[in-house]
């Protein structure tokens, strides 16, 4: 049984850097991780993509980030589960928790944060008789490394942000973008949508509305796309690539028998510290909502400091918080 | 008169980063800052201090986080007032407000941010006759730079973490550090006090409980402090500096009659958007409070993503904010 002051469910930026926090107030973290490195999407998605709304960083490298933040909390020595999910919890009669993994690990803690981020969600899927056919043989829910693209033919589905956004990207690097939406409007961003229509108008790329995927084809490798229209007609597209980028829907496993309140696809929280309403449950980062919710790494940060100076008294019921601020003498003083 | 959409009060650390979050929605900004340059008290107090709670950076020193703020913010063209207060502020009919400062510069704005942080308080000074006759000539009321008192004599007052965090520091800089403090405890961290109390023991520094500060010495520069203890027996002390550290009391000069509420030496805002009850006026960092609210730039940072969101609908009325991630492609597509 692994022992710990705060268990955080989430290795991300806003998982890490909450190990911070929680040292200043001399509190020892164990994270948990599915995936097999720190970092969450930033190391696993797109490391080598630069950032640019770290404050402090004009432009980040994301696995540069993840690299800082590692080098940060060192101080406090943080412990790790990675590659494992979290099975059971369960609430010990003096109020604090232990966590089973999946790979049977137990964590005995005081306080839980989950800090899971989009990490516990997994892309809406197409309804399409063979799809899992060719997921990973031409399908694929997300761009990874826009050099995939190069020279291939892409259709891109969706009419968010995501999609407008990968269709202008795209545009310069892939043999053929193609844009496939069900309505003639989009929901993302009014310029971007704007620059769409300019771009398709100009023939960069191929825009398809009111239309919807109907069937996929290929002997192995994904080949063709077949759309129908409003009007049934069919067209069917030569591709390598299809892309559906129709949003995120959640998959908190187990997470979600813990009584949360799950609203919009996130866990809401109390804005004074974070807390989910269950005792000693944090959640931070991208995974939670309330009003005014941003879904930025920088307000994750904030919402760790916050949260940590909230579980204080979990862990030290008898003492007084008082807060030091780390510029006279640095980490070493904590 | 200058035009801008978002006038920010202040150029400290959370008021330059604040450009940037508004730039990513197409608003523009002008600062004015009393000092003469940007960065707040990070350039004016500790420009060569490392920090160590900036997200991302184990280290960074105050100044070259201004410097990389500055660089962030850039591509918005920010304008300034430096070296410059406000004056007047004026409501026109439209809702929105014209600032005035001392130099008679005029900036008609649609929404106003406070983000005066530690600039709108002052030192609290202790009662003593002549005071202000040893100001600057060893009477401080901050460690600008430790160095100052290397081989020094130094009289310290105070019972906070100030006082503490500086008399363990500098122990090992002055040639003698005397603390004083009025009580027979500390409001300090506990575990800061009983340093200082076994710093007493091992005859590190001298340690003067329940004395108050009675008179101050010296021919042109200070040379001695009297103190009076409880049973009004005096002490004199031979000391280079004295610097008493007895918190801050505010000086939000006119912005004191805007009809904010103050408390806690504080603005009160609304943790949903930082807006402060005055239509169009939000407040954000260290100048805040709110439940939970912590004095961290990293803190300052959030608040001025999520303020600055608020303030589209002033600046964009008939606009809908369509939120857009800067992974994609840079800030160059804003």
């Amino acid at each position: 049984m692994i022992t710990t002051d705060i268990c955080i469910i989430g290795a991300g930026p806003v998982g890490l850097f909450a190990v911070f926090e929680a040292g200043l107030l001399k509190m020892r973290c164990h994270l948990i991780d599915a995936l097999p490195q720190v970092g969450g999407q930033l190391s696993e998605i797109y490391p080598q993509k630069p950032i640019y709304d770290i404050p402090g960083y004009p432009e980040i490298k994301a696995q540069e980030l993840v690299d800082n933040l590692m080098e940060q909390i060192k101080p406090f020595k943080p412990t790790f589960s990675l590659g494992e999910r979290v099975d059971h919890l369960t609430k010990q009669e003096d109020g604090s928790y232990v966590i089973t993994t999946n790979d049977k690990t137990q964590i005995h803690a005081q306080v839980i944060v989950i800090a899971g981020g989009l990490g516990c969600f997994e892309p809406r899927k197409p309804v399409l008789e063979n799809l899992e056919h060719f997921e990973g043989k031409g399908v694929a829910y997300m761009v990874k490394n826009p050099e995939q693209f190069r020279d291939k033919k892409v259709v891109l589905a969706g009419g968010g942000d995501s999609a407008l956004d990968w269709a202008i990207y795209l545009a310069d690097v892939a043999k053929r973008v193609t844009l496939v939406h069900r309505n003639e409007t989009f929901r993302g961003a009014p310029d971007s949508a704007a620059k769409v229509f300019d771009m398709a108008n100009n023939g960069k790329i191929d825009l398809i509305l009111s239309a919807n995927l109907k069937e996929l084809g290929g002997n192995g490798r994904l080949a063709t796309v077949l759309l129908e229209d409003k009007a049934k007609s069919q067209i069917k597209i030569d591709t390598d690539y299809l892309i559906p980028l129709f949003g995120l829907s959640p998959k908190l496993g187990p997470i979600a028998d813990w009584g949360l309140t799950i609203d919009k696809n996130a866990i809401e929280v109390d804005t004074t510290d974070y807390s989910t309403g269950v005792d000693r449950i944090y959640a931070i980062g991208d995974i939670n909502t309330y009003p005014g919710k941003l879904k930025l790494i920088l307000c994750g940060f904030h919402e760790a400091a916050i949260m940590m100076h909230s579980a204080f008294k979990y862990v030290y019921p008898d003492q007084k918080l008082s807060f030091k601020y780390t510029t006279v003498n640095g980490v070493n003083a904590f």
